[in-house]
């Protein structure tokens, strides 16, 4: 085995479902999110991409007795202080919130953004989430932002959690590297977009300029409506540009996490696919 | 009330479970089939996109009895030999596949497209959905083909059915307008693509030449990987060009239909938006 004995004597021996740990981990799975705000996370992949995530500190890991060997790289590569257990099958089992467990969960703590500063320093674009409710499109619109080189996504209150367990399954470990801010108060959100001097552009599938003519570069923010009805009359007046996809007449509409992903790709295609590096304040 | 006594009069009431009528159904909205193919949508909006869709035959409509008055517009509208029946609401709750069942349901008859006449007259680009396994991903697939101009989407064997429950109900009535194909061998279409003279391009998330300076103009076909382990091998090689579209370094992928709607409107954009009218043979 290539378990370090440092690492493999670390390994807390868990048999009771009643224990304290046991149960932060069956809150978090069925939450997305501890009450500290550290995220909950399921499976190799994905505790793997938090373990690559430099600003992203790793802080707990359970592992079934049955995988526990198969992890072992991943014990090595824990923080000194990350706490880590091994729990009997059956108590994984029950915790897990997928369909077939993979034997390893952890909780992770992201990089502590501050919404003001990111907009200061944006030369990409801000995806905002204004009411979207399947935790899928939000997931898979934080994995889009991110690929696409977004600044930020921010989420207004009306909105599934970015931290919904199946949102963080969409993101595909997304939402470790993109700057997330969840239940912002529109209102305060259009005011510190203006103070940043951003422009503020509003997606509508019927009316709008050709997505192709608009112009997405310099400092943008797109809003992106909820998935039946769209982007509410408020924000679509506060925007200052309407902007539409060109689809078939005979179309309903697109997606609204595809509809934001073929922005996003616009609004890269326009700046030449040069995207900026992502600083972290320690 | 706004139904006409000659409609009113054609509704039959079933109060048995046990009904054939309800049989077909219940098989039909738990397989998104039935045994003719015709495929079962549940829904008001669901059922008015097919009674919109020209080229669609509306059979067979289940109506709950609470929800009779506020359907009578649908039943106004349906085909003179149609059937419609009402039955007690716990009996469309049980065959329901939603949560809230909407009280109305519908088995639809698509248009019979033919694949070689499809590819002889395409214009725009085939999707082929190689391998993907999620049917809500691939129902987005089939709305973002139709909206975005697609001449077809084909299914290879080892792809989810596009007609599994949830893929039409991510499709939102695109699986009405969008001539689809299921489980067609690779070799087979291939062939077929080559006499049509249709060039087949693979997408790449890692090499492959930037989206937006591959031509995807003339009559092309694009190959659409499985989520987790992208396109196999034999259909990579087979391809005559491979396309990646640019994201950041640190980023892993795309969602698969994310990525092949941005691939969509590329060749859209590189066409001028400029949408073919679609044919249906009697």
């Amino acid at each position: 085995m290539a378990m370090a004995v440092g690492a493999e004597s670390q390994i807390r021996q868990i048999t009771s479902a009643t224990n304290s740990l046991v149960k932060v981990f069956r809150r978090a799975l069925a939450d997305g999110r501890t009450r500290d705000g550290w995220v909950a996370i399921e499976g190799p992949r994905f505790v793997e991409e938090a373990l690559d995530a430099k600003d992203c500190a790793v802080h707990s890991v359970l592992i079934t007795g049955g995988a526990a060997a198969q992890f072992s790289e991943f014990v090595t590569r824990l923080p000194q202080d990350a706490e880590i257990a091994q729990v009997p099958d059956a108590i994984f089992e029950a915790l897990s919130g997928t369909k077939t467990p993979q034997g390893i969960a952890a909780l992770v703590e992201l990089p502590r953004w501050r919404l003001d500063e990111v907009l200061a320093r944006a030369e990409s674009p801000i995806v905002v989430a204004c009411g979207l409710q399947d935790p899928g499109n939000l997931g898979t619109l934080v994995r889009s932002a991110q690929a696409l080189g977004a600044a930020a996504l921010v989420t207004l209150p009306a909105t599934v959690s970015p931290f919904n367990p199946k949102a963080l399954r969409s993101s595909a470990g997304a939402i470790f590297r993109l700057p997330v801010f969840a239940g912002i108060d529109s209102g305060d959100l259009l005011a510190r977009l203006r103070r940043a001097g951003t422009r503020v552009i509003a997606t509508d599938a019927k009316s709008g300029q050709d997505a192709t003519e608009a112009a997405l570069r310099g400092r943008v923010a797109i809003l992106i409506g909820q998935e039946a009805t769209g982007l509410n009359d408020v924000l679509r007046r506060e925007a200052d540009l309407q902007v539409k996809i060109p689809i078939r007449a005979d179309a309903d509409s697109l997606n609204a996490a595809t509809a934001a992903s073929i922005l996003l790709y616009e609004a890269a295609r326009q700046r030449g696919f040069v995207y900026e590096q992502r600083v972290v304040k320690a």
